[in-house]
């Protein structure tokens, strides 16, 4: 790839501020930094001072930052991005008074979602959820998780996963796919969740051996599957080697988070209600807290997941959009770190970690979410004077180029 | 300026759903839709089968919309866009721990976005202030309402008024200045407010003869000015002719509604405590209420505004950003309609309202504000699927276009 070998690397970005997160505590900040990679890995990441020799000679292509702040690309680690349909409509009858048996009643809520992806197809399902991405993306959104969970039988489950996986080829950015069936009752199972379950796990070998499974996760409530059903999810996912995630402890304490942890898993998400043996069970399987503020905001929910004893036990706490129709119509997961410094008092620095370093570990990616040498070369430039904005400002642009493996993607 | 007299409009827009609010209620759709403007005015807003002929022999220029929605450009009627530095730190201090006392003390507050505007360039003061009104423009808004405020002497309030009107003359956009001296008490003046109020009302008219002044404004509240000093700024405002709006029952009741009410004024803001008396009030002045609910996110205030009672008494609603470093570090006004619906639980279509049509009002212009004849072409293109999604999405570009008096600037 290189025109010359003799030059070490293939670019070099200087003149940055740079927000390395190397250490477990503050930002790492190296002031007149710079970053050089190789083969989309970075092989420097330090102050400019000690580059090993003049810039002309390191690198193919040498960059200035101009002045600008750099942080490793976001990774929004939880999401529901691919989906088709509209309920903004919902949103509004709500404010209209109505209830959410009203809406049910009239054909909304999760159904109407299912029932308008499973309508469309695989190219137009591509169109309507591209915008979402690139709009994650345009806020510095490197790595996407991105769920199914809408289709709810095999072949839409399918679409659904296909649609994730084109989206990060045509942005250039990293998609980690997370197969989601046990999301809700399909009304063909209706009054069989035992018998979606079976299904569902039928289709988890199927999907996995083309490629399409990063990882499984189930929606454990009350209003969703029980303790039982999540952990003959698991159980399938095991078999296959696939890590697990879950939709724990939003509504009510139903142990999702011991369940989860009891797998091994990545992480649990949402929290809101976990307790202290949950907290501790995390700690010990080494399962990252995910923390979803966007749908607590929406749903106007007051109960604060426990982020003292997350501190306390040494949980890795990420954030994340939740980026969905129904409870978190969020596109940007620089407000989901706004959300979560007003809603549940982060700090901007645990908000930035959340949505780097610890966002990779959610998703079991050592690769990433740090600026340090043998990381990828996945970075965002931004317009400001201190980390802090980045969770301060509620909206405005202060994304000045995102690069995936020293690719300019954005 | 046309090439061709016999043509009736410079400009027609065809194939878009329009949002015209045109009526008292309702969005006002108008179903394949079109607006044709002459001379930065709309000649024609309704449906293309009622086109007085073909396009072609209409306008000069002919745009497709693509099927998407037209909503009138979005009216942002309150925002201090201009200041200079950095308040970020102190947000950051706040999550750590810090009180506003501590904050204070190391010299933070206002009192630290007044030294550092005042030691600003004006050409440095609007480098900084422009990315914001650009985000605000990038978002829809057509119109823009700056105050001043943070210079708090002569020279420093003269110099943020100046840059207001240079940044509506690089955006193209209209921008409507306030005076806002009577914001808070300058060190210099510690002690002596009503000596302050004296220099403010000194200041009004030679601001006023340099045609830097569109309205006046002041901050009533128990940490800012009493009542008493507020009406002798406003009798100054009234001497020159000038409206008044007010910073008014934002954390107690002062009667700050009443007091605006009976100067006729233009709008009283933030108005979370503000008394049924106070509401009446309004209602008999004609003055708009504008919501500020992205300070009300911030300080996680709990007192809502008399929502019913501004129904009621048929006060209209506004909504605005209130765009400052302190309490709204909010750079979007889609986002405030968002932040309206959930937390004051506007329908959408009133968010809409707020920001468009009761927007212009609250600014005293009646040429904008709806998609009628005789109204401004100032208009944003969105890619939605339905109104209510402009204040159904947090963050996401759903703008495919924003035209002030039928140039495109966005
Ligand atoms: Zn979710
Ligand atoms: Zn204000």
């Amino acid at each position: 790839m290189n025109e010359s070998r003799d030059l070490p690397w293939d670019g070099l970005l200087t003149h940055v501020q740079l927000v390395t997160l190397a250490g477990d505590d503050g930002y790492g900040v190296i002031e007149d930094g710079a970053l050089g990679w190789r083969d989309g890995v970075l092989r420097f990441a330090g102050p400019s001072s000690r580059l090993p020799g003049e810039p002309a000679r390191l690198a193919h292509e040498t960059l200035s930052g101009g002045g600008r702040w750099v942080t490793p690309g976001l990774i929004d680690c939880h999401t529901h991005t691919v989906f088709a349909g509209d309920r903004a409509g919902e949103f509004e009858q709500r404010l209209q008074g109505a209830s959410y048996e009203d809406i049910a009643r009239a054909g909304g809520g999760i159904v109407s979602t299912v029932r308008a992806t499973r309508a469309a197809s695989e190219d137009e399902l591509l169109a309507q959820s591209l915008p979402r991405a690139r709009a994650l993306l345009a806020d510095g959104v490197t790595t996407l998780e991105i769920k199914s969970g809408y289709g709810l039988d095999f072949d839409n489950e399918r679409k659904m996963l296909r649609v994730a996986r084109r989206i990060g080829q045509m942005l250039g950015i990293t998609v980690r796919t997370t197969f989601l069936g046990a999301h809700a009752l399909p009304p063909e199972f209706s009054g069989r969740p035992d018998d979606y379950i079976d299904a569902v796990c039928q289709w988890l070998p199927q999907l996995h051996a083309e490629g399409l499974v990063d990882a499984v996760d189930a929606f454990c409530e009350r209003i969703g599957f029980d303790a039982a059903q999540t952990r003959r999810v698991f159980e399938a996912a095991r078999a296959l080697g696939l890590p697990v995630k879950l939709h724990a402890d939003q509504l009510s304490d139903g142990d999702g988070a011991a369940l989860v942890a009891e797998f091994g898993g990545l992480s649990a998400d949402h929290v809101e209600y976990t307790s202290e043996a949950g907290v501790r069970a995390m700690a010990r399987a080494g399962s990252v807290a995910v923390l979803l503020p966007g749908a607590f905001h929406v749903l106007r929910e007051t109960r604060l997941p426990p982020l003292d004893a997350f501190r306390t036990h040494n949980v890795p706490m990420a954030v994340a959009t939740d980026c969905n129709p129904g409870t978190a119509p969020l596109q940007s997961l620089r407000l989901a770190m706004s959300l979560a410094c007003t809603h549940f008092r982060l700090t901007p620095q645990e908000a930035l970690r959340g949505t780097t370093a610890h966002a990779a570990r959610a998703l079991g990616l050592n690769d990433r979410g740090r600026l340090c040498e043998g990381m990828r070369a996945d970075f965002a430039l931004w317009d400001i004077t201190q980390p802090a904005q980045l969770a301060y400002w509620l909206g405005g642009n202060l994304m000045a180029g995102v690069y995936v493996g020293g690719q300019r993607v954005g």
